[in-house]
């Protein structure tokens, strides 16, 4: 069921070069600046109710967006082929949303406190309407996309959607066993790659592109949502705090086995993986725990996972044309690998 | 926003004839047997998953099934044109799904324990495993839906679930407020009338009648979705335990604010209003809330509106033509209000 990185010598470059990161982002943003103002102002108006409260909540949300990368990456595919594709900053605002509904529901599944810097809805509002406003955010958003995306695409988006519950469901069935790397990649496939690989293939499949190049597209999101992810697992224990918007640690402290724990306990011996375990269950000074990991190479060998897999992205592309936003693309399979936060 | 019932002479007959009401479910059945047939089949695929916990969720529900009220609206509403209606079995089972999932969250919400006498999945197995379930059973019934059923139709259902919401969070935003009758009645038409409505709604369009008469049905399923809430609010406080699958007065005494109480709160003196504000807060013994709602004329109250509903439903549909399954839409209008459980 979940690919996993063939090993390859032709790895992306290395190193977090920040500007350079930042650069590529600007780039990217003048580029689709227009459509991203559309999509920013159709998820505005999902987000819209004539209840008080949902409104409320709604403004909050909007306050504290994320980085649009799954916007991003719909927008870049639908502009592969010759013409403008139809639809495509609906698709854009539509896989933003059910990503913006699904963080809602994990918050409450992890009790999480904060989130980009401030308080999760679950915090602010209590869990009984972290609930309801994603349940609200994900019917206003495929209510709206009906209109304008054929079914197939939103069949997709809907089968993405209940990947993403049954990556989260795994997570709690094993939550008292150990994962294996496998049990890992299968759990960020569902969670996260299934939803960028949905993203690239909407889009490509609005650009009208041929069904080959719809499946590279396909194969290229895959991969890039799972070097993301395994990147955003890393940063949660290597990030400056301030740019993260949250400390450090905290995945391992709320019992979350990420890839370079994983590694570290298979290598560790018996005294460091007690430490190790102990830090899952009932939390250790970050510091101790980011020490013994990197002691173990879990730090280096979840990094080359995820440049694996970032290359491996980036081959997808090999042989497509596609202007600028082929470029972009390429750009961004670095860049998810090589960000600070 | 809200629909209200007119005073109207022509009620429907009272009395609950619980044999006459056996009567009517039992003919119901055997006239839709192979389609609910269907529909369970359908219903139990979309439960399935290739995660071991999901399954065993999916079979626990499946096991707990309740009276299929929403897929025997919709079956017999796509009943009502000359030739069968294709995708009628998927929209039965589309609605089920929407309103078992709905009830998955809601009782998350409630912290309720027993839902038709067994536990709740948020008691068996937690909070978490509740919320993704019906996460997951969304995505899973509109996905497989796509394949059957027009595009505006499924949106009609999406709308109608962001209303499922908008009426929760409008509950939670006046949780420390008394409600208005016309409060109640929002809220009713959003959590349970609206699912009603779509339900005849779309189960006429797929028959292929003509546009007034969808109007007129849709009409209908608002009307019998008021009567039937109400009275099961009524039940909530009057019926056998027994047959309830739960205890008497747990609306109350979880403080959810019922046509009855709000009656009841608008006549009382000042000691019995006072008693009755606090069963909302803390709990009193449940007879003597039901004795003091008895003593202002709460229940025959609520009663008469769900009475008024009903007779108003039926209104909707004369004039029409549509054989067999027309007549048992008028004597569901009954049943719903006549019921015991």
């Amino acid at each position: 069921m979940s690919v996993q990185p063939k090993s390859c010598d032709a790895m992306v470059p290395s190193g977090p070069l920040d500007g350079a990161s930042d650069d590529i982002l600007g780039r990217l943003i003048a580029y689709l600046a227009h459509d991203l103002e559309q999509v920013d102002c159709l998820i505005r108006t999902a987000l819209e109710s004539e209840v008080g409260l949902t409104n409320e909540v709604g403004r909050y949300l909007q306050g504290s967006s994320g980085k649009r990368l799954r916007p991003i990456l719909t927008l870049l595919a639908s502009r592969l082929g010759d013409e403008r594709a139809e639809g495509a900053v609906h698709a854009a605002a539509l896989v933003e949303l059910i990503h913006v509904a699904s963080l809602l529901h994990d918050d409450v599944i992890d009790r999480a406190a904060l989130r980009r810097g401030s308080p999760t809805v679950n915090a602010k509002w209590g869990n009984e309407v972290a609930i309801l406003m994603a349940d609200y955010i994900y019917s206003r958003a495929f209510s709206t996309a009906f209109e304008w995306l054929p079914s197939q695409l939103m069949a997709v988006l809907s089968r993405v959607a209940g990947r993403m519950c049954d990556g989260e469901m795994f997570q709690i069935e094993k939550r008292d066993q150990l994962l294996t790397e496998q049990d890992y990649l299968y759990i960020i496939q569902c969670k996260t790659a299934g939803l960028f690989s949905a993203c690239t293939r909407i889009g490509s499949a609005l650009a009208r592109v041929s069904e080959p190049m719809i499946a590279a597209l396909e194969r290229y999101g895959l991969h890039v949502g799972c070097a993301f992810q395994i990147t955003d697992d890393l940063l949660d224990l290597t990030a400056d705090p301030g740019r993260l918007g949250k400390e450090i640690g905290t995945d391992i402290a709320s019992g979350k086995q990420t890839l370079p724990l994983i590694r570290a306990l298979e290598k560790a011996d018996p005294e460091d993986r007690a430490f190790l375990l102990a830090a899952l269950n009932d939390g250790r000074p970050p510091e101790m725990v980011v020490e013994r990991i990197v002691k173990y190479g879990g730090m280096e060998y979840a990094l080359n996972v995820a440049r694996r897999y970032a290359s491996e992205a980036r081959e997808c592309l090999e042989g497509l044309t596609g202007g600028p936003a082929l470029q972009f693309l390429r750009e961004l399979a670095i860049l998810v690998v090589n960000r600070a936060y």
